[in-house]
C-alpha cells in the first residue's frame, strides 16, 4: 500500500471512529453528554487534526466526494480516484469494526441500534424525508467542496485550510444531523451502515448520490468565481 | 454576475443557510439539540468558513453592514456598495427559500414559525424591548467594525483575521440571542423575514437601522484608534 | 486619550460588555440556553477578538493583573501601568453601565441580581469558600500569565498568541466558574460590583488582591523557565 | 531543575489541573454545569496553551505515553525518557494536591468521590469493561501519536502544530469519556488516582500499560506513512 493510501486509510479510519464514535457513546448520555453539539465538534475535528498530520503525504481527502470534487476542479489525478475511492471505503469500514468491538463490551449491549448510521424518512433523526435529505446533502457538500477549493487556492492564506476544512465540517453537522443525521461523504456512510440496524443499506444509495452530485456542483461554483 | 458579486452571494447565502439553519433544524431538539451555544458557532464558521475560501475574491463582506463600514473606514470602493448590498440580500432571500424547502420535509411540518427571524418586544425570545434591542445592535455591530478593521490592518498579524471575525461573530450571538436572536446583518434578517410567521417584516426596519449606525460607530471608533 | 489606552478602553469593555453580557442574558435560560460552557467561550472569544484588533496598539492586556506581571516580567514599562489600570477598570465600569441598561429592557426585569459578579462563601455560584476561591484566582491567574508571557514570547511561533491566550482564559473559565464566577481580572470584576446586588463590592478586595498576587507568581514562574 | 523540566512539570500540572479541575468542579453541575463536552475542550485547551507557551523550551510532551512515542519515532532523546517521566508525574501529583485542597473547600464536601480518575468495568462512566477500555486507549493513544508526529513534522505547516494536538486531545474526550473517563496520559491517571475513592489506584496499571502500547503502535504506523 503506497503513502498515500495508507495516509487516506488512517484519515478516514478517523473520521469515522471519531465522528461516530462520539455519537454512539457520548451523545446521548444524560446529563453530561456531548449532544451533537459535540459531535459536530468530533467530526470536524477528525478532518482538522488528520489533515495537518498527513494532508501533505495524500491531500488529506478522506471522503470520496471530496476526491471526486477535486477531480472535476482540476486539483487531482483521475487515475488516483479509485484508489483512494478503495482506501477511503476500507478505512471507514474499518473504523465500523472497531467501533463495534468497543460498544459491545458496554454494560447492558443489546446490539448496535442506529450505530450513527445515516438516514431519511423513518431513519431521519428529526423525520425529514426523502427529497429534505437529498436537497441538504447536495447542498452541503457543494458548499464543503467550495470551502476546501477555496481554501486551498493561491489567494488563500497558507496553513489555515485544516482549520477551515475541519470547522466546516462541523458546520454542516450543526446543520444537518436533525436531517439525514449528516453524510457528505459516502465512506463514512458505509463505514457504518452495515453494522446498523435499521434501514441504513437499503438508504446508502442516497449518501453516495447525494454527496458525489453536490461535490460536482461545488467544483462547478468553485471554478465560476475563481481569481488564480 | 462578477465574481465578486458571487462570492458575496454565495458567502451571504451560505451565512443565512448555515447559522439560520441550525438554529431552525437542530437548536431546540430535546436532550441532544444544539442550543444557543452552537446556533452561535455556526453563525460564526459560516464567516470563517467563507473568508478563507473567498475572501481574497470580494473581501468576505456577507453583510451591508460591514461594506458600509469598511467603506467609511476607507478601505471599500464606494461605488461597489450597492452591487454589495444586491447580491448579499439575493443570497440571503435564496437561503431563505432553500432553508423552507428543506423544513418542509419535515415530519408534522406545520409552517414557518419564527424561522430564526430577528425581533423585539414579544418577538424577542427573552422579551427584551425595542431601546434594549438597538442598542445591542448598535454598539455589537460597531465593536464587529473594530475586529474586522483592526484584525485586518496591517499591524495586525496576516491569516489570522477569518478565526477573529468569524469567532468574533459567534461571541456576538453568545450575548444577543436572548436579546435580538442577533442581527447585526441587515441580510440575515431580511433573508428569513419574509418567510417568517409573526411581526419579522414589521420589526424589520430595526434590522436595519441599528447595525448600519453601529457599522458608521464602529469604524469612527477604529479610526480614532488606529496607528498603521 | 492616548491610542494604547482607548484600546485598553474598548477591549476591556468588550471582555466585561461579552462575557458578563454572556452571563447575565443567555446562561441560565431554559433548554436553549447557553451554560457555562457558552460563558467560558464568551470570554476567551471577547480577549482573542480584540488582541488580533488592537493588541499591536496596546499590548491588548484588558487587565490590571496582565499588565502587573508583563510589568515584572520586563515585558512592560511601569510608567504605564496607572494609565492602563485607570484605562482598564473605566472600560469594564462602562460595560457595566451598558449592560444594565439592556438587561432593564427585558420583560419582568426586577433588579440587577448577582449581574455576573465574582464571590465567595455564600456569593461562590457552588458554595466554595474564601480559601479556595484565593487559592484558585492564584493558581490561575499564574498559568495565565504563563502562557501570556510563553505565547508572546520569541521562542514561540508568531500570530498565534491570541488563539493561546484567549481560549487559555476560556479553559480558566471552564474550572473556576462553580468556584468564584471566575475573575483573574480585577477590572471584570469591579466593573459589575458596582451593579449586582448581594456582597460583590464587599467581597472585590479578594478580586483585586488574588490576582495580582497570582500575576506576580506568574512572572516569576515564566523568567525560572525562559530561554530566550 | 532543568528548564526542560520545569516546562514538563507546569505543563503536565496545568493538564491535570485544568482538565480534572473541570471534571470535578463544573461538569456535573445542573442546568449549567460544562459537561463532558466541557471537560473534552478544558483538556484539549490545557494542552494548546502550553504547548504555545513552553512547548519551544521542552517539546511540549506533558505525557509519559508522548515521550516514549517521541523516542520510538527518533524525535526525543531516549536519555532524556526517565527525567521527562519524573517531571511529569510530579507535575501529575502536584496538580492532584491542589485540585484536593480546592475541593475540599466547597459546601457540603464528603471526600474526593471518582475525583475524575480512570477506570473500567463497574468504574468506566457508562459501565464499559477492561477489553474495550484497553482497545479504546491504545487506539486513541495511536492516533494522538500520530496527529503529534505528523503535525510536528517537516512537510506541515509551521505553528499550527498546537492546535492540531491540543484540539485532537478534545476529540479523544468527546470519543472516550464514557468509556474510560479518557487517559491516553499515565501522568494524568496518576495524578488523581491517588486521590480517589475506588477502584482507581487498582485499575492504574491499565491507563500505563494501554497508552504505551498506544503510543508505539502510533510511532510505528507514522513511520510507515513519512515522506519526510
Amino acid at each position: 500500500m503506497s503513502k498515500k493510501l495508507m495516509a487516506e486509510f488512517f484519515g478516514t479510519f478517523w473520521l469515522v471512529f471519531g465522528g461516530c464514535g462520539s455519537a454512539i457513546y457520548a451523545a446521548g448520555v444524560a446529563d453530561v453528554g456531548i449532544g451533537w453539539l459535540g459531535v459536530s465538534f468530533a467530526f470536524g475535528l477528525t478532518v482538522m487534526t488528520m489533515a495537518y498530520a498527513v494532508g501533505h503525504i495524500s491531500g488529506g481527502h478522506f471522503n470520496p466526494a471530496v476526491s471526486l470534487g477535486l477531480m472535476i476542479a482540476g486539483r487531482f489525478d483521475g487515475k488516483e480516484l479509485i484508489p483512494y475511492w478503495v482506501a477511503q471505503v476500507v478505512g471507514g469500514l474499518a473504523a465500523g469494526i472497531v467501533l463495534y468491538v468497543i460498544a459491545s463490551g458496554a454494560a447492558g449491549f443489546e446490539g448496535a441500534g442506529g450505530f450513527a448510521s445515516n438516514g431519511y424518512g423513518d431513519a431521519s433523526p428529526q423525520g425529514y424525508g426523502m427529497v429534505a435529505g437529498l436537497v441538504a446533502e447536495v447542498v452541503l457538500t457543494a458548499f464543503f467542496l467550495v470551502i476546501i477549493l477555496g481554501a486551498t487556492s493561491k489567494g488563500a492564506p497558507a496553513g489555515f485550510a485544516p482549520i477551515a476544512i475541519g470547522l466546516g465540517l462541523t458546520l454542516i453537522h450543526l446543520i444537518s444531523i436533525p436531517i439525514t443525521n449528516t453524510s457528505v461523504n459516502p465512506a463514512r456512510s458505509t463505514g457504518v451502515a452495515l453494522f446498523a440496524d435499521g434501514p441504513a443499506l437499503a438508504q446508502l444509495w442516497l449518501f453516495w448520490v447525494a454527496p458525489l452530485i453536490g461535490a460536482v456542483l461545488g467544483a462547478v461554483i468553485w471554478k465560476a468565481m475563481d481569481t488564480d
